[in-house]
């Protein structure tokens, strides 16, 4: 949406008009069951309802048979901010969720990393990315964000390749919303194993990112940004390559494995406690 | 916490220690019942409690009669993450609330925004700050957190007097959290008025920074980063003065009114749709 803004620079006033980012509610409902209402970037809607659920383990290794624009009673003016996701009533009935944390996941760090690893099994064999196609991941992903270039102001999450090749870029104003749209467009195209494929965040790599990329079987995270401790934790559980400042040409390697033939070291399982 | 990380820099490994930021879960309870649990960064968690609360307008204009961890049974290893704010049960019994939309909430942005006019009367007559009281916050606000220059990590929220001089400064992994914690600090120090005031956040302005220092009564908010459409409808409709992309000597006003007295120009109800 373009707005005219008094734009302050240099002292000087001006007005200039000024794209804005779009910012709705969606609300989420799986077989019926309402599941969650988050402030989105409207776009995608489908591929944010299905990674959603599926990321969250609410579809409970169901199939998806269909997802639809779902408005209450005839010409709803909300038609397009309630998306349905069905699996004809197979997947199990979500249980309440309160805040950013499911109700079911414990109330310490400890806990909520003992109940994710009760819900997923650590990853497989993943592949090791070469360190080249890691660094500079960010400079490829912004001209792809189309939102970003006009509005200065969207997450976004993208999956890579092997070489570093940019798969798939989706974008929104929350942080997971962007990445539960990269693991949506996935499963509604059926595209299989993400052991070999990394996943790319725009920001900061928190437990919920981290939760969101074991879920989708992803064996690399790889941020801009800062990881928590607690994001640290539950990498190390998944038997994930967790990446975070990954700016220009560094990063860190939190946990896991690259490969980096120039230096001759392979960078592995190289996260020691200093103090807790 | 402190990591030893594989630190990649320009084609070079090598081994170093890394301080990483610290996320756990806090549940917050009002009166006995659940209301939020959130991922944040411990510290200030009473003022998170509160400032949640508040700004959510769970209190109802109740008093905090007090504020306490609270494990559940004996030696909890879960002490910690639990806090109760308690009014005596004087405060309205609180809403389910799923997501990070009030449940009471609408589902399109229209309604949403219909819903918070309904609760939060319009600001009265709000400080017009100088621009050289508004640029350059965030460089005064990064060196006063703690965190963040250890861990490269955390927003921080912020509150600026008239001249631009920085009072209190709040960090969280969250934004909202960081706000929160802001907001709680004044209530429960008994801090009033914050119509001289104004709220700086590191991040972006959405519609849940808006709402937040809307409760909280501020008639500024001033983002580094971008607003969203929605976030600059909300700021009309409280008669708050919204600048975005507060970097360096450049801002942008969305609504409001700034002082710049240099280009004799005052900036004032300055945002027009051009299309919606």
């Amino acid at each position: 949406m373009k707005v005219l803004v008094q734009r302050l620079k240099n002292g000087e006033l001006s007005r200039e008009p000024d794209e804005v980012i779009v910012e709705e509610p969606l609300e989420i409902r799986l077989d019926g069951h309402l599941v969650a209402t988050t402030m989105r970037t409207p776009g995608h809607d489908y591929e944010l309802a299905v990674g959603f659920c599926s990321g969250d383990g609410l579809l409970g290794g169901q199939l998806v048979q269909s997802v639809r624009y779902c408005g209450e009673g005839p010409a709803s003016e909300f038609e397009y901010n309630v998306v349905t996701v069905e699996t004809g009533g197979h997947a199990p009935v979500p249980l309440p969720r309160i805040g950013n944390v499911s109700s079911s996941c414990g109330l310490c760090g400890t806990s909520a990393l003992a109940d994710m690893v009760t819900r997923l099994a650590p990853l497989g064999p993943v592949a090791t990315f070469p360190a080249s196609s890691i660094l500079g991941l960010a400079d490829k992903v912004v001209p792809l964000q189309d939102l970003f270039s006009r509005t200065g102001g969207l997450h976004a999450a993208a999956v890579f390749g092997p070489e570093g090749n940019v798969e798939l870029v989706r974008e929104d104003i929350g942080r997971h919303n962007a990445v539960d749209k990269v693991v949506g467009h996935r499963l509604l195209n059926g595209i299989g194993d993400a052991a070999e494929r990394g996943l790319f965040v725009s920001g900061r790599a928190s437990f919920e990112m981290v939760q969101k990329a074991w879920a989708a079987g992803f064996g690399t995270l790889v941020a801009v940004s800062a990881p928590s401790a607690l994001a640290v934790d539950v990498a190390r559980a998944a038997g994930m390559t967790l990446v975070g400042f990954a700016r220009g040409s560094s990063a860190n390697i939190y946990c896991g494995a690259i490969d980096d033939s120039r230096s001759g070291l392979a960078a592995s399982d190289s996260v020691v406690d200093l103090d807790l």
